[in-house]
């Protein structure tokens, strides 16, 4: 038994066919012909499949889709995605012209989430929280092992948390936002800050200008006990922390899994995230706890959740 | 067909019997006897729904209980509850050793959501939030028509949200939560506070020493336009604003409804708090928006919201 799981982004769709324990079996990718429009892309999508697989195959049980930006998922439409100037396709209707089989469309980090849950670091916790610190904050929740999406599929924005009314400028229009103090955006912004007040920081001499600096900057210098690049590093994980915190007061799930480029920073960013909320989890001591956790599917995260929106609707 | 809803606060016990559509056929209550122990209680609360309802009546279907504290709702467990010096106290199985039958626990917050949700003010709403603004910021969540209340029933503590990293203390140990803004005690702090930086303010008229000030002074001023008052009013909706609209960002419910002393203010602070949350919505044309409405269940939310456990659970 296999799915088609496909992850739509700006620049290419990737496409795999994945097993019912997560393994890619073969994967191809199609340029994201955003001039050429919906159709052209969905058709592209659609060939590339039929290159894939035989659609005609009994243990081919169908196709889920990753893609960016508003997605309703019980209708399997596309309600805006930015990116791809797609504004109300109907993204599984279309597809399934082409190729009439069960097909399932989520919003990519919600896809991320559930590929982590069901296949990654995630595997051993009925109920997750995933964030991806990237440009922005992205976030996806898995409750009781099932995707949640909030109410029509618009819900799950993990990043538009205000965790300081009044705080820093977010790109929704809100002020304060996780996405504001958590993203590799706010990272590199606050490691800029830092490198301008104080000149003799050794992150002058990883970055000789501002226009070098990007997420590994600081923390690369603060494992080398610079101390601008520490108040950088502490700061980030003060903000990342109490947003985790939070979402925990919320769903107290078992585990909070980090997606994104910080990631890489791994162990050394995970034991001060712990440190920090060891002692601030609201409840008592029969309050469960939450693991804190690096993601691990990397860049097939979209094509394996993808796939994933399929094995857990068949379940 | 009809249940028995138990309302358990630290002064006294409610106990109704309900009937489907949530209108109480019988109500009374015993006092908490707090001295007693568990054991005491729950024999009392027995002995008061024997001579409410013949146990045996084929139409009785079980006991739906709401009890403040760490509930564990799966096993019937009070883990915790301060008030009524509980700990680890198994409260379904020693109520069914008095009355053999369906037996439900949850935390009273989570039971006034639920009620507020099959029969108040949610009733036409799959999701909803509900939110009780009291000495401190209580909630629930209602998704897809069932009561959400975090793995091991110990998350939706909602009022432990940090809206302002380092921000005023909260009961809990952080800094910032939204109750340290938006429970009617940060509303009396910040009265006193307006009113102390300004002695020609009405709000001395109607509250002639900082004892007298309570959840009132402030509104009742506002409507009269003094202008001390008003930044108290803005103050309070501007947070409680921002933490619904993180609310709708998670679940993007149909409807937030809220709960407590302050809802006494009505349309007043509804107006006001859809004022500011409108164009702060996250996401576009086809986001779905969120109502915002008063409870109105009052006095019985508990009670009703109890017996709602046992007809959700057998629908």
């Amino acid at each position: 038994m296999y799915c088609v799981g496909v992850d739509i982004g700006g620049m290419s769709v990737k496409i795999g066919v994945v097993d019912e324990k997560g393994n890619i079996l073969k994967k191809d990718r199609v340029v994201t012909d955003v001039a050429g429009g919906p159709h052209k892309i969905i058709t592209d999508i659609g060939n590339c499949i039929k290159s894939l697989v035989d659609i005609n195959d009994r243990d081919f049980l169908g196709i889920g889709i990753g893609c960016p930006g508003a997605i309703n998922s019980a209708r399997g439409t596309v309600d805006r995605a930015f990116n791809l100037n797609w504004y109300h396709v109907a993204l599984a209707d279309e597809l399934a012209r082409i190729i009439n089989t069960h097909i399932k469309v989520s919003n990519d980090a919600n896809v991320a989430a559930l590929g982590e849950a069901m296949y990654g670091a995630g595997r051993t916790y009925t109920d997750s929280i995933f964030l991806t610190l990237g440009t922005g904050v992205g976030g996806g929740i898995v409750l009781d092992g099932k995707l949640y999406e909030g109410n029509e599929s618009k819900g799950a924005e993990l990043g538009h948390m205000v965790l300081v009314v009044d705080g820093e400028p977010c790109s929704c229009g809100r002020k304060g936002c996780m996405e504001a103090y958590c993203s590799a955006t706010a990272l590199i912004r606050e490691t800029k800050k830092a490198m301008t007040a104080d000149k003799s920081s050794l992150m002058w001499k990883v970055a000789p200008t501002l226009d070098d600096v990007d997420g590994k900057t600081a923390f690369e210098c603060s494992k080398q006990g610079d101390r601008a690049a520490n108040e950088v590093v502490n700061y980030f994980v003060k903000y990342l922390g109490e947003g985790m915190l939070n979402f925990a007061n919320i769903f107290r799930p078992q585990a909070i899994i980090l997606g994104g480029g910080v990631c890489a920073q791994g162990d050394y960013l995970i034991y001060k995230l712990k440190d920090y909320c060891k002692d601030r989890n609201y409840g008592f001591a029969d309050t469960p706890r939450f693991d804190i956790l690096t993601a691990r599917l990397g860049n097939d995260a979209g094509i394996i959740g993808a796939a994933g929106l399929i094995f857990a609707d068949i379940k």
